[in-house]
């Protein structure tokens, strides 16, 4: 299967547990889950929930055991866009095309539909953990959900956005940047493959061979990102890699960071490393 | 030991621990800890974490046990309070006599605390799993950040917050004010307490009887609360139980539901009550 085809059976099957997740009994409060649906079908490529479960599938394990998990990681990321939009923060008025949460069913109910994805991330997968019959993979289960809570938290994609909200032209430098990056991007991608590898059962070198894979693949698609808006980023004053090297060298890195991420796949020599490899050209070399 | 001397014992080991969690090498995303450092030692009363810890005593756990589960509490319930005082929920310039989060640290460092607290409660106790050594209480442990998940979450405290931001004078009605109380006060209580009662291995039965007081508590709880706030809510509007029923008919449900939470822990005849009987009494005759 190409990987085009293969993206989009993955996001059908996503899409499908994401609405099963929100298709619950409703009482009074049933607008919330109006404004979460909203946002989480606007059209989002489900790069890391597709991640987490083709991690899952390349260590051995059956890709439905991680299903919880991988929209767990879309509700993350979803709710973090819904809050990086309000107007104390990046103030947007459209995302992919369509007005903001806040647009449509006001700051406040963006406020709380951001913390609600964010607990119903947490809410599906312990719900999910709870069910299971007692067994040797209980211990992975909770190991997955920590290393996702760590990758999405303070330290993680929360730290990110902190340093992107109080740093501007005159204290950010090259060391906060990439911190940021690190942070805001790579590592939700990282969360996603290690958690798909902890549940599958992976060794332990093996998940710090996808962490380090999800580090380099972050960092290279967030220079990417930034070439690709470089005029829309200028026009709005966004402080990015291009702030502080010129289009060559941030293509060269994009380069670099993506050949690292493919010769990493090469240590797991027992695994089928095909997808991550294709998804890497496929990402680093997008046009949109 | 009387009930405040043991109050003040439990709010100190509270906020000990409370300090250890913010206590971690931190990067460039520092001042997001000052953030959450300042919204969770404003003088709460640690009501809460300490029914968690009290609950996990009473059944015959050890309460430390639950200290994880007692500060993941006061971290939710701190983190609503920020994202409530936001000028697009309540708009409060001040909560417990000092400026609240955003007028300290801006509406955007207030966003991601909130977002950093929830996220952090999670984080905590799924630290505190992963590193035991597996065994029975292994199941437990999920169990009980599973409650409090679903408690805090959109059929929980968020979608108490739901009907609190979207009824006005016009739409509100008996059944959606019960509805907001069991959600944005009554779960959080229950949440605790249940928790605590799962983590000290209480039976089935216990469990739903200590459910079942939480319910009863925090309603006669929220009514003493509208009761004792009844000019300053008038003032700036708040739709309260007040709006409903007249201070004679609050005072008496009150009465009853404190009743009713006493006669329910009666339920519990191998435990020691006291304390629970005690903070019942103390909570509903409070005058602050």
């Amino acid at each position: 299967m190409n990987i085009q085809d293969e993206l989009d059976n993955f996001r059908e099957i996503i899409d499908l547990e994401l609405k099963k997740t929100l298709d619950v009994d409703k009482s009074y409060q049933k607008n919330i889950y109006e404004s979460m649906d909203y946002s989480l079908f606007t059209g989002g490529k489900r790069l890391r929930p597709i991640m987490n479960l083709k991690s899952c599938q390349m260590f051995s394990g059956e890709f439905e055991q991680s299903i919880p998990y991988a929209i767990a990681i879309e509700m993350i990321h979803t709710y973090s866009l819904i809050h990086d939009d309000l107007p104390p923060m990046d103030d947007d008025d459209t995302r992919r095309g369509r007005p903001t949460n806040h647009k449509v069913f006001g700051e406040d109910m963006a406020i709380l539909a951001g913390d609600g994805l964010l607990n119903l991330a947490f809410e599906t997968v312990l719900r999910y953990i709870d069910k299971r019959e007692e067994n040797i993979s209980f211990r992975k289960a909770i190991r997955a959900l920590k290393e996702i809570s760590e990758y999405s938290g303070v330290n993680g994609m929360i730290g990110g956005q902190v340093v992107d909200i109080q740093d501007d032209r005159e204290t950010m430098t090259k060391d906060k940047l990439i911190f940021m990056y690190e942070k805001k991007t790579a590592a939700l991608f990282q969360g996603a493959l290690v958690s798909g590898a902890i549940v599958a059962g992976a060794n332990d070198d093996e998940i710090e061979i996808i962490r380090d894979f999800g580090y380099k693949l972050g960092m290279a698609y967030q220079i990417r990102d930034d070439i690709l808006d470089f005029e829309e980023d200028i026009a709005i004053g966004k402080l990015t890699y291009l702030n502080f090297y010129d289009l060559d060298k941030a293509e060269e890195k994009v380069e670099e960071y993506s050949r690292d991420a493919i010769l990493i796949l090469d240590k797991l020599d027992n695994r089928d490393t095909n997808f991550f490899k294709s998804l890497t050209k496929e990402l680093v070399s997008r046009t949109i």
